[in-house]
């Protein structure tokens, strides 16, 4: 997995193996699955953001999913190598937005895409944070009018 | 649990005691539980539209999630009762749309909104059927113009 | 669901249908589904023993799985009724030992049977913490050499 | 990940973050997500001994869990990297055990560790079938009477 540095936006590429407790009985992925995937793209995206797991726990400062849109477009089956694409696509004071887009390895062939809202609150009062005062810096095109 | 059946639009009430394995170190219900209440509740609520499991799972006919937005609005926490409420939107030939409140039962808060589509297909293949046919009998007002 | 107080041997039984989620590829309830439901008893199953999960919540000490032992008879589908049945075995000073057996409901089939060891610690030290002083004087039967 | 092909007995180690959706709001890991990481592991293990998921899923032949025997010692928490290892432990005409260990990658602390059984299995219909015929042959000291 890496990061797209030259590029403006950060970008990551996860890989996950589709095992048994990721499919139903339909013998497909179920829906649930592919948030989890998604879940471990967009977190290890965030620790190369500047909010790393650990950091989290200490300081109980976390992104919670606030909007979560997905449209599953085919459906995945277990042995299937899945290549998930997460990136930041703009931010304001609290709130940042992701895109994904989940393919089969084997061909590309895209079967879901999605697009999550996430705030950082501290927990357990769940009180908004500000962003990391350095994304308008490290991503100013990314910026929605209120950080600018 | 029980259909509102003297209404025009099926509607479904359920409810869940939020476990352990709901909830994650922030404290409160991981946003992937919530999309499991709303399955159970989806899924009775077919029951009750002439979609049971029991035939599904002969048939290998489906109602699969096409499209899944969620509004996390609230957190809930280990101990509280939620009350999912569900209900058919809309529908045309092959798809039909669903709404979801899951609400803190001692107080009636909203915690978290949700709507999604569903198209019924016949699995593996994943080839789209025609809904039932009685369903723009029994609720002309909620079927899309190409039902009509 | 219900603990049978008549009895020397606190006992509950809860119920659930088979969803989507619970079950895999190979068609049948996924092996860790059970884990849930069998969490779910157990959670109610605390409750009534003065273990609630409101209070686990605000305490911060919490019965936590130190074994679970568990064997797989028969493999259940979608559309099942299971029956959970979950009982208070035996007890020492802080820990406790419950056993489970999930059942069909259309026909009684023993499908799962488990046994797991909990201790009662103080989160997130994780220091073992004694149970409620009431337990020896309730159940008398049920208590290990170290409690009497 | 690698099976160590020079020793007599297969072995795999697998690597995971502990992410969100592992934890619960006691802090720490919950017990189940576990079982989801040595599923992983002993997934990929037995495609490694001849019984690939791509072929499963063709086949409809699975290894199925039939005893599985956890003990929880020590809590992980979010951001953790564990390591699991699995091995075939034994095994006669039809059934084969694992063990598995999971530790803290930064300090090789022990966590968790596990003893499977597993049938291979025709599904639906749950018939036993024979072990791939060529393990007697590669590892004859694993084999359990019934076999040699």
């Amino acid at each position: 997995m890496s990061v797209n540095e030259g590029e403006d936006q950060p970008r990551l590429l996860t890989s996950v193996d589709v095992m048994f407790f990721d499919t139903d009985c339909a013998a497909v992925v179920h829906n649930l699955a592919y948030l989890r995937f998604i879940e471990t793209n967009r977190t290890l995206l965030a620790g190369q953001l500047g909010m790393g797991l650990a950091g989290m726990a200490e300081s109980g400062v976390y992104p919670v999913v606030v909007r979560s849109d997905v449209e599953y477009r085919r459906p995945a089956s277990l042995g299937d190598t899945l290549e998930v694409e997460g990136w930041l696509e703009s931010f304001d004071r609290t709130c940042f937005w992701c895109g994904f887009e989940v393919r089969r390895k084997r061909d590309g062939l895209l079967m879901v895409t999605a697009r999550q809202m996430l705030a950082v609150v501290r927990m357990p009062a769940a009180r908004p944070m500000r962003l990391p005062e350095d994304w308008a810096d490290r991503w100013p095109s990314l910026a929605r009018d209120r950080v600018r």
